[in-house]
């Protein structure tokens, strides 16, 4: 069974005040569903499309169950010159990662570094976007999460830790910034609805069946049920690991195996825990030194010889950068599926208009 | 060919000031000269041989060089609260860690978080030395390094970046402590020493020789010219990346690429960069609850279910945990190469009393 790939062409700047507008007729606080459609708009255009509008109706789901707390305000529990401890309040993730992003830039504006450490979080979306966030054009940011259990262990059978995903990042002038974006896992689970639309095969030694035995046909499991391998072995889990103390850990959250399925317990809250620690470049030197020396490693590595049969080599961020500008200047695909469910969900609670935004349906070769 | 497994029970507290007094006798600073005999005893004690005592000619032949500036003091070349940027002055790399570790942790202990950014340092050994002494019992430790290339890019030719080895690191009680060490590259180079003195063949997509080829005969090429696969591919290489931006790029020091080869450019400075951050757990919650917590985490993963043929899960630092116990408990094992080259070194100045140190001789099954 084959998969035709139905895309819509999408104006970023109509998309993001319409799913704005739609999440606030939901309830969120205006301010925070704009937050929100912006961070779910940026993953998207950036091509991680895992934790792009693809997850809109599950975010949604959960406003409706009442286990997001679409208006409470985050709280700074404990705060010194350079350190917060902030407790999310059960809110919207997009709205708490961007709260604590800006306690973390201000913080670090004034006293050269900060740490941000948040309990009672919810899924952040794409850790990039706040290691982005936290950098902007003059620190150096890093940020990661804990998340629900979906990773084994080096030669385990089981659910053992979560993906854990963190980013670390710096400006990088005129190519955007430099900016890893990686969790432990194999592959990110958002990526198996990919599979299933498009009806590939997963590459193997990603995944394991809720049985513990290796599969790569995206089908034979439930979309939750679904075991992660860790990268590098022992290197991805210890990464994980260590993701988990920096996050729970230190905010004093739930440790991951008791934080609830994202997709699996949507009445339930996550009680995430995160944390967003930026560092002022120029505390250290000048920082148009700093950039220039960052353009000068990228510009190495776009020189790298590579092998024959092999792509030319990448720097961190840049599949993220390359495909912001496409989606900037040509509009943004998202599938018809994405597109459908969207709409729906518009028109459930009587915006009507969603054909002006998604008004370029194209059949994919 | 098939060579003998002959090895040195040593005690630790006999071996660590002996090695000092040969240092000092090469000229090292007496204080500097311990701190050195202490970092590479602790690599072997915690099963790091590749940072250890193997490494111990190599250093005596820079000092000899004069590519070591074994007697200047590390200099603070700028400073605020909570960071410090440190001309290591071409000083020994243990010398010039163990002062940014005792900077950073001072500023920690007052401001709650701080990071130290070193340039003009050298080979700093085994990361997680230095991210377990900035945790210490108190805090979290976050350090790394640049370092010669040596690992190609995804799809790569040559080299393109160094192994850049990083450790994160957090105390948990009687379990010692949580600690990630590791490098970008699928292998550590100190390790060839290792399949060679073993006659054993490498892991594949591990090395390429010099020209580009993958190979798994260690003695297919010069030591010093094998070329490491990244780990993970563009996530191994992404870390390495960002790790030359958290050390060279911040501390202003030569990109990786402009980085003489420790084994080859004997007589040169390798004008390493690194960076040294520490976080005092109190400022987000009682230190009790989090080592409780990390206890618990370590107690979860012992207790994780694995497939059939596979060891039980190690938390980060467990085997380095497990080594350390039995190597100070029993004694450590220096492999017989190894003794005699630094029994060797030790009788080239004169001091004779490396016998008593060097006393039991075994033949390993």
């Amino acid at each position: 069974m084959e998969i035709k790939d139905i895309r819509y062409r999408v104006d970023v700047s109509k998309l993001i005040p319409f799913a704005a507008k739609v999440l606030t007729k939901y309830g969120e606080d205006p301010e925070y569903a704009s937050i929100t459609a912006n961070a779910l708009a940026e993953a998207d255009i950036c091509g991680v499309r895992s934790h792009g509008f693809v997850r809109f109706g599950q975010y949604i789901t959960k406003i409706k169950k009442g286990s997001l707390a679409i208006k409470n305000p985050i709280e700074v529990a404990h705060e010194t010159e350079t350190t917060a401890l902030v407790n999310g309040n059960n809110g919207m993730g997009f709205v708490i990662s961007q709260k604590a992003v800006e306690l973390a830039r201000a913080k670090a504006a004034k006293s050269d570094i900060a740490f941000v450490s948040v309990y009672n979080a919810n899924h952040f979306g794409a850790a990039g976007i706040w290691g982005s966030r936290l950098a902007g054009q003059d620190m150096i940011g890093f940020a990661g999460s804990n998340a629900e259990r979906i990773v084994s262990a080096p030669g385990g059978l089981g659910r053992a830790i979560g993906s854990n995903p963190f980013s670390l990042a710096a400006p990088a002038g005129k190519y955007g910034n430099l900016c890893l974006d990686i969790s432990a896992g194999a592959m990110a689970q958002g990526k198996i609805w990919e599979y299933r639309r498009l009806n590939k095969p997963f590459p193997p030694q990603c995944w394991l069946r809720p049985d513990g035995v290796e599969t790569t046909d995206p089908f034979s499991a439930d979309f939750a049920e679904f075991i992660m391998f860790p990268f590098g072995a022992h290197k991805g889990f210890g990464l994980a690991v260590m993701m988990e103390c920096l996050s729970a850990l230190l905010a004093g959250g739930p440790l991951n195996k008791e934080v609830p399925s994202l997709a699996r317990d949507m009445d339930k809250p996550q009680l995430l825990s995160q944390f967003y620690c930026a560092i002022r470049i120029e505390a250290f030197r000048p920082l148009a030194d700093f950039i220039k020396g960052a353009e000068t490693i990228i510009e190495y590595i776009h020189e790298l010889p590579v092998r024959e049969g092999f792509p030319p080599v990448m720097y961190p961020g840049e599949p993220e950068f390359l495909s912001r500008k496409k989606a900037l200047e040509e509009g943004l695909l998202i599938p018809e599926t994405v597109a459908k469910e969207v709409l729906g969900l518009a028109e459930a609670v009587d915006i009507l208009d969603g054909q002006e935004v998604f008004n370029q349906r194209l059949e994919m070769s």
